[in-house]
């Protein structure tokens, strides 16, 4: 993994926190905060890598599939706590299609302006698309079931979204136990032979640390969010399906699209469309049950937008990607259906 | 194809009929009628089979083809007369999704797991994955005349069932000629080269007199539907969605699961899939057509919620089919996406 | 390209002239304007093949991109300053389905009966077939927000519309980058070869002549348009999906299908869903822009009937042509749904 230049922006954790403690710029607070976890992502990400890298590819993986997007999840949590259900259903949707578009967009653009044909594992890719399949199928039945339903009580939308959220994580544990246990030989394990650059201790201590800092931003950040929202004149479904995903994936993305220019695109992929799968499968279900626990419950019915921006996004992905072949125009499509849905989401007021 | 173990079930056939006209018992004429019919469905199955073998692939190819759903055509026309045309149509989904997910997936989830990887003909699968499609074009573009047109009259609604039936049983047929006639070597007969067990007679007379049989038990079944509803607390769209179709297609059921253990999973996608296909192209056209002449004329429009529950099935599958191998992971997302479908249609009481 | 069967309408010419001014026939009128348009649009194409032989593959290339289309063009013109935004609107959806599933269909399905297998390049296929998923994003976007935003004025429908327009052009002109130039060696020129038989001078003569006269009965053909409906009893939105389009594509589709039946469908996949990408991804949105600038601005919000054809043709014709090779089913499959559609557009009145 390269050094991610965003470490300057280290700078702002400390800013941040003096300008939310000795001023009431809501504004200022909420721009500092966000600019402070970009790094912090990073390093968290950095941190996994790290540890992966001593701890062999099956735990490693693990590690990752389960740390990987622990930024979004601590902001979700703040979030559900204040009651803000609506930004985090959209800034889970913002995160997959931010992934499987933006991400994966830029990072086939640039990689293919470089080379002229990259190629990664057609198999691999597979079995990200068919696990986003299933979680559009998630996605959509509760929300049709929610339009379809005559009379429907809070109790049933709750036992829905229970039962389907259990359904997927259990689907996420059987694709982990298939790319790490029963068919490992068949997916390349890109990190294999790269050492790794630090010891477990000091992985370990980044790793805490930056969690810690983050979930410390991610409260200052959602407690100035209503007053800087009012100031941006921005909604709140565009904050959390383009604001808040660019944040919490910065780091990720600067590091998809490096891999990317360095030929890598499996690795690109993995972080990419892994990253989708493993928020639609793993963080959306695990926060329905969190939310439950913190006596906020956040259903799984999305909005019919946010259905369709995951399902479209899912087939473009798909298609593209199963011949195991990558261009820049695949790229460039890519960013230009991100670019179509976040025009579109600008304009939508219903939040 | 293996003796199915469900033999000993056809001890219900007479229990039915004593529980149906000894007693007011209507939840137990209803369980024991239900229960008879899966093992006569599985002899139907069998005769046909068996009389295939005899007649030579291509006569034997279109047997199948025409007798392959005779159980649900049955029950169907029965519930026709009975006017609960809402139920016929979530069978026929029901039949549907319950074919392609479930059957398929279960079939491939345990074949997978006694066999790392499984490989079938992906031609065979892009033939029933196009006609698929073009199934859910036809259950689409119906609804969407309803929900679209302004002003329409029964009359409009008629033509527009009758015609785009009319065109899906052409399709069926073409597709027909093009695996049995002029197309027939690109696609394996797995069936060839077993030799029949039983005479043409005894084939014959199996076939009639479980047909014979069948149609009793779904008289029965049907009569009893109204009052075991009340008493199960279920909805007839469930009912129609889940409970007729595991039915009506039990004995297919084992054959698939058992043909995807002897690693034969040409014979399974052709259970499966090939029987998706010939409801949505065969049957329920031909039932619209049988409901006009029964004088309860049944339309071609289906609830939004079963024509996307009918397009996402047809999707994964195609996705999953398209290399012509298959894993236990693709059986267990199969199998999930029925999960979650089921759960959605349970709490969904707008029939 | 061969020489059109349907020279001899260019009788039509003068007839419609005449019709028009002599008599107050308005039927008489569209019908002859009708039939006059069909040749002069072979002209315009074998005007622009001529030229483009001449000019090399890669201008010649941009030629087509830019004139492929250039008589829906003009009639779409006519229609906007005429303020018939619903038609213009229905008429390109109409020749989008109408290539994808009426030529392309007719085509392999006339070509697979005399060739039993034919083949073409996957490759060049799958290009046009993610241009087509974009272009259907950029059609459901649009629709969505506005069936989803709460309160949207004019003015923000205008912004979506351009913006989603230029995205798209921005794209179409990245896909003829990618094909013309940097990745110009992978895509078969199947006009290399063979040699023009008119002089530059004389098609540059034929094709200004030919957009002339299209122009004209343009005019004639939008005149009498609303009397002839009244007449004929159909509904706008069947002129605009079935009619005009048929009209506009008559000469296209008659070489579409003699290239399959010489056994050359690359040529025929560029007519047809090559023709279709340059719609949706140019023709539209100049249409956006030059209604803007006429003074009838035409958003690109699409109806949901017309949103769903767009994409189940889309999908189907993805599906069917991923592996490179075509048989007679799946082009009766394509002409089928086909039919499906229009007879389901047939009883749609809400325009």
């Amino acid at each position: 993994m390269p050094k991610p230049s965003l470490s300057w922006l280290l700078v702002l954790v400390p800013v941040s926190l003096v300008v939310d403690l000795a001023t009431d710029q809501e504004l200022a607070t909420f721009l500092t905060a966000a600019g402070a976890i970009i790094p912090l992502a990073g390093l968290i990400g950095r941190g996994t890598d790290q540890l992966a890298m001593h701890a062999g590819p099956r735990v490693g993986g693990l590690l990752n599939a389960t740390f990987g997007n622990v930024t979004e999840l601590i902001i979700s949590i703040f979030l559900i706590t204040r009651g803000e259900l609506d930004i985090v259903k959209a800034s889970l949707v913002g995160s997959i299609i931010g992934n499987l578009l933006l991400v994966l967009g830029l990072s086939l653009l640039l990689g293919g302006l470089r080379h002229e044909e990259q190629s990664f594992s057609a198999r691999s890719a597979a079995v990200h698309s068919s696990s986003m399949v299933l979680a559009v199928i998630g996605l959509v039945m509760p929300a049709l079931f929610v339009l379809s339903a005559g009379k429907q009580g809070f109790a049933q939308r709750e036992v829905v979204s229970v039962t389907v959220a259990a359904v997927l994580m259990a689907l996420y544990v059987a694709a982990l136990v298939f790319t790490l246990v029963t068919h490992e030989h068949l997916f390349r394990t890109p990190i294999q032979g790269e050492r790794p650059e630090w010891s477990v201790r000091r992985a370990l201590l980044v790793l805490l640390g930056a969690t810690a800092l983050v979930a410390l931003e991610s409260e200052i950040l959602v407690g100035a969010l209503e007053p800087a929202l009012a100031d941006l004149g921005l909604s709140k479904l565009f904050v959390g399906l383009i604001v808040v995903p660019v944040i919490g994936n910065a780091a990720e993305h600067s590091s998809a699209v490096a891999m990317a220019l360095r030929n890598k695109v499996d690795v690109t992929l993995e972080i990419a469309i892994g990253s989708s799968t493993q928020i639609a499968l793993f963080v959306a279900p695990v926060l329905v049950f969190i939310s439950l626990a913190a006596g906020h419950p956040m259903d799984f019915v999305f909005d019919t937008f946010e259905v369709v921006a995951v399902g479209l996004s899912t087939l473009i992905v798909a298609l593209i990607s199963q011949d195991g072949r990558s261009n820049w125009l695949e790229g460039a499509q890519l960013v230009a259906a991100y670019a179509i849905m976040a025009i579109s989401f600008f304009f939508v007021r219903t939040l």
